[in-house]
């Protein structure tokens, strides 16, 4: 385990003649406990940092991390803290580097088709920004509303385009980073391709904020689709509903946008939160699938066709939204499991798992299987058309804290365990951070973790930037 | 500098143990000979192996790696030798690892869409091997009927289709790996979305075999378009013809699978080495676009809609290939450029710059000034849809070699250097190789390289993969 040096007034000091004293937090619990945590619920993945810093500039920000490198202080990169990983959370204490003041858009150029943002810009407002120009930003995930894009990059983001469009890296063109040892490093730049030396950027982007600070970000925009069709197949059962997934995608001879699942637990507690009332009592799941484009009619005949398709596939009933409110409030439901689940299950686990596209049906049963053997709940819900399921491990109400605590590791390495087995892996779009870390062995051996450990060594040798994240630095 | 052991009789001995006395050429001039070089003409970018093996399984190739590095000897993996950066050729000497007989299609997963093969298979035979199953692997290179997969993946060629398509890069799901340790490593698997750890997969995809040998190779494959139109745009100067390309991407609507420039000497070389006559004696410059999809209706409105469009931005004359020979015809002169220019011009150098897509009229003009003052022709073609212009630099016939070879050195820094000047890179999907390594400082700066020397050495610490490439281990 490192060991590393406490954040002294010496150490406050500098870092306020960096930032200047107004963009420092130091001993005031009150205003340092919101950069103690992420969005996952609980006290085991929390810990308060010893000093946060808000620089505005590239420059500030090297100077912090070149301070904290001689030093021996960790470094903790902060977004909006939106994740679901622990990756934001300073496990070590030390630095945490909130980057909400670096909120700027830099330039659109629309001649290459490419925007400059720094790393605290909300992803939403990308495209808030873009849409007056009839452009485009496909990457974002579904926290798109409070997550900023510098935390977006960092985890490789997904979201509910991906099946279409791909997942956050795909839109990644150049990065200014502050490397661990405080140098600024240019990679890539408004290039659609490159192959001038290894190709760093998918490298830097999912490592999260254990290999740097995102200081400027290029990112490749696309003509914005001027429509948006969706519609609703209701399945009587999970694996109907599932292998209609991805009997679509080879077989419809469409590209939907969004293939998004929900069982009968996801939709009704999003619905419960929402007090919203669906009278589709013998629905044991759904498919949300949306098409866009430009060509309104061309649309409406592929989603007459998907929808055709998924009613030969076992939907006992398709609804197409057919009004912009219709559309908002069928998304409303997707978007809202989570904030749902947390709500009414205090003492869950949110899993986001990816197996591949054909083993889902699977994965889900043997799911329920070990659901009923541990006595809990497992609703699984997600984005069907990458593979990528999000599941939430729930317990009932009558167990105790203790009960849960000794519970859930069991039960995650057999989950992890289903999922090895498929070929599939412990994250798909959340990242590893500091709660899925002890679980990397049950998906990927002990050597690739060791060539993650060399590359983490080789640019970061004091062990700086973001510790106690993906991996820890020496094998159990 | 590295010094290396050299292969003895004990060590071919060893190697013969591995693969088979059959598959060993140790102490044959003439069967060594073409194991020298790649696809570059001339005699720097030549070096004999001292032996060549030719394995058939993953488990020799990890056993001959293993030997390599233990006895500090380099390896080069080596495909089908159409590269064009020197990338196979064994600057060291050492051991060249062929994978010829590597060559087996292993597994069609329709149902997730992936193929799985060996790194030895033809990329046109993956698109044989899919066509009756109506799928189409997207990522392949113009040099598609000789080239080996695994050194599309090695060298992450790009291709005729990364307009619409992307790279080879973004079809390659999951690695199986030889590290230069001679541990066997998996990376990625069939998966859709994975942020399990870092993301090694485009690392080593373009590592250009300096960080391990693949061994195996999981493809992602897509619905085969049924059909591909094409129309090749005339236009009176290079200008124009290159700025209706970003026009083209940004404001026509539609998304070609191709946009091609050739200047008149470029279509004019390939033509008189085709045999072929074509009456464009006013044309200055050509555009070939193409779309595919599956409505030949609606692309025969795209293609008219495109025509249209291109005459807007100044083309004199829209012809449409309205057969498949005539297809056929227009892509032959296409692909032909690059043999045309090594025929008809013996000294020369052939670039692979990459620019933002808005800036390559500039760096075209820019080119041509470079041309006159060094008096050379700089004939320019490629993939002006990515901002990636193959440019042939090249000497007339009264130059002696030694002129040729005093000259070309200074021309390419001045040459790199318009490329730096607007943010661009000097390969965009040869490689870097041995051909450019000395280049790399005039487009990244010294702490890029550093960060590459540092993964390079904690990955293959003793330096026996593939050395010489890319940079060198000791700045200069």
């Amino acid at each position: 385990m490192d060991t590393y040096s406490p954040v002294t007034a010496e150490i406050a000091a500098l870092l306020e003649e960096i930032c200047g004293a107004n963009h420092v937090i130091f001993r005031d619990e009150e205003r340092l406990e919101p950069y103690s945590h992420d969005e996952i619920p609980g006290k085991h993945y929390r810990h308060m940092p010893e000093i946060v810093v808000r620089p505005s500039t590239t420059e500030e920000v090297s100077r912090i991390v070149a301070l904290a490198n001689e030093r021996h202080i960790p470094v903790t990169p902060r977004g909006a803290g939106s994740g679901l990983s622990g990756g934001a959370v300073p496990v070590f204490g030390g630095i945490v580097v909130a980057t909400d003041r670096m909120n700027k858009i830099l330039e659109l150029d629309k001649e290459n088709m490419m925007i400059v943002v720094q790393p605290g810009v909300v992803a939403n407002d990308i495209n808030e920004f873009l849409k007056p120009h009839g452009l485009f930003y496909a990457g974002y995930p579904m926290s798109m509303e409070t997550c900023y894009i510098g935390g977006n990059v960092a985890e490789n983001a997904g979201g509910g385009k991906a099946v279409k469009y791909g997942v956050t890296g795909r839109y990644v063109l150049g990065l200014e980073v502050v490397m661990p040892s405080g140098q600024i490093l240019e990679v890539g730049g408004k290039l659609l391709k490159d192959v001038t030396g290894y190709n760093l950027l998918p490298l830097l982007t999912g490592s999260e904020g254990t290999l740097g600070i995102f200081t400027k970000i290029i990112l490749k925009v696309i003509p914005r689709p001027k429509y948006q069709f969706d519609l609703l197949a209701l399945f009587k059962d999970s694996r109907t509903a599932i292998n209609a997934v991805p009997a679509t995608l080879t077989g419809s001879g469409i590209t939907p946008t969004s293939i998004e699942y929900m069982d009968a637990d996801s939709f009704k507690a999003a619905c419960r939160y929402l007090n919203e009332t669906l009278p589709y009592d013998e629905c044991g799941a759904m498919l949300l699938v949306s098409v866009d484009g430009n060509d309104p009619e061309q649309m409406m005949d592929d989603i007459e066709l998907l929808g055709d398709f998924l009613e030969k596939q076992g939907a006992f009933n398709v609804y197409v939204a057919d009004t912009q409110a219709n559309s908002e409030r069928i998304w409303k439901i997707r978007r809202s499991v989570a904030e749902a689940f947390s709500l009414y299950f205090p003492r869950q686990s949110g899993e986001d798992v990816v197996v591949p596209p054909a083993a889902i049906a699977d994965v889900v049963e043997e799911f329920q299987t070990l659901a009923e053997k541990y006595g809990v709940a497992i609703p699984c819900y997600g984005h069907a058309g990458d593979g990528n399921l999000h599941s939430r491990v729930s317990a009932p109400d009558s167990w105790s804290d203790e009960q849960w605590e000794q519970t859930l590791p069991k039960l995650l390495e057999e989950l992890y365990g289903v999922v090895a087995r498929r070929g599939g892996r412990i994250s798909g779009e959340h990242g590893i951070g500091c709660k899925r870390l002890k679980y990397m062995p049950c998906v990927v051996s002990e050597a690739f973790i060791d060539v993650l450990r060399a590359i983490k060594a080789a640019l970061d040798p004091n062990n700086i930037m973001n510790p106690g994240k993906i991996f820890a630095m020496t094998a159990k």
